[in-house]
């Protein structure tokens, strides 16, 4: 299947100059979104992931079916006092400013393998913060999976070396 | 199944006073999650919905698992800014203040029946405002499904008569 028909290209959104790669006409053909949690959940048994993370809330549209075709649990990361009970949060560094994401503490133990995962790896600042939570918690990260990855933003130089899986390669903004 | 047995009740969160509905438990079990789509999947069949719409955040975490299985199209309801297309927009009241949700102007067509999903039905504000953009697109509402109702708060009161499907039903807050 070729995802690239599925994503849409706005220009100048949200600012002059930005090509948007729009995935929302992924999520109105159910084949496509089970061919995307397909492939994503062979990634998760391959590297023998325990648990899939994604944020929100673009994360939530991939993370969720990823992890329902894999058989395994998946945990939310959120942003700041959305999460009910005790958090491990991570503090990091945006364009102009910080954010703050948050994970439940005992969503994840420690030793378990995760798969992260996002809509789109542009700089990897958000994936690089979840990465850095996980070992706050004593886990590993068993990979990182996207739909779409803008490779002249070199996001994958701000994560560890664990593996990586795109569906969906643009040059850059 | 008994889906009250995966909602966790997080006593004052998040002020004094209110009683939590934490759906995240529900995350962490692929097999309830699937139960929960087929049976949001069965009520879209049995109401004849053409497109499943849902609200970010935790509306996607079900939503799109329905819209999966019914297979039908998915389409994000948003806060402002974050869809890249023309949007329809509506306003609402909070507690406090207003808010606005917008969805793309091109992905409901005039006449199609919409099913509209979120986790929990409390005052219903969220869910009206969806209901009510329908409208404005001469779209249907072809009901509503929800993971939690809290019945004391009274939200069925804001909506019209579409049908609603709730798997877990609490008193109030």
């Amino acid at each position: 299947m070729n995802y690239e028909d599925y994503i849409a290209t706005i220009p100048d959104f949200p600012k002059k100059g930005i090509m948007f790669r729009d995935v929302t006409p992924i999520l109105e053909n159910a084949d496509v979104m089970n061919s995307i949690a397909q492939d994503m959940a062979a990634f998760a048994r391959l590297n023998r992931a325990d648990v899939i993370a994604a944020p929100e809330a673009r994360g939530f549209l991939f993370g969720l079916p990823a992890a329902m075709a894999a058989g395994l649990p998946f945990i939310p990361v959120r942003k700041p006092g959305k999460l009910p009970r005790e958090t491990v949060s991570v503090e990091y560094d945006l364009e102009y400013g910080t954010d703050t994401l948050e994970m439940h503490k005992d969503a994840i133990k420690p030793g378990q393998k995760v798969l992260i995962i996002d809509d789109l790896l542009a700089t990897g600042g958000t994936v690089a913060a979840i990465e850095k939570m996980l070992e706050k918690m004593g886990a590993e990260c068993a990979g990182f999976a996207f739909v779409v990855e803008l490779d002249d933003l070199h996001g994958r130089e701000k994560l560890t070396n664990a593996p990586v899986l795109t569906l969906a390669h643009y040059k850059g903004e």
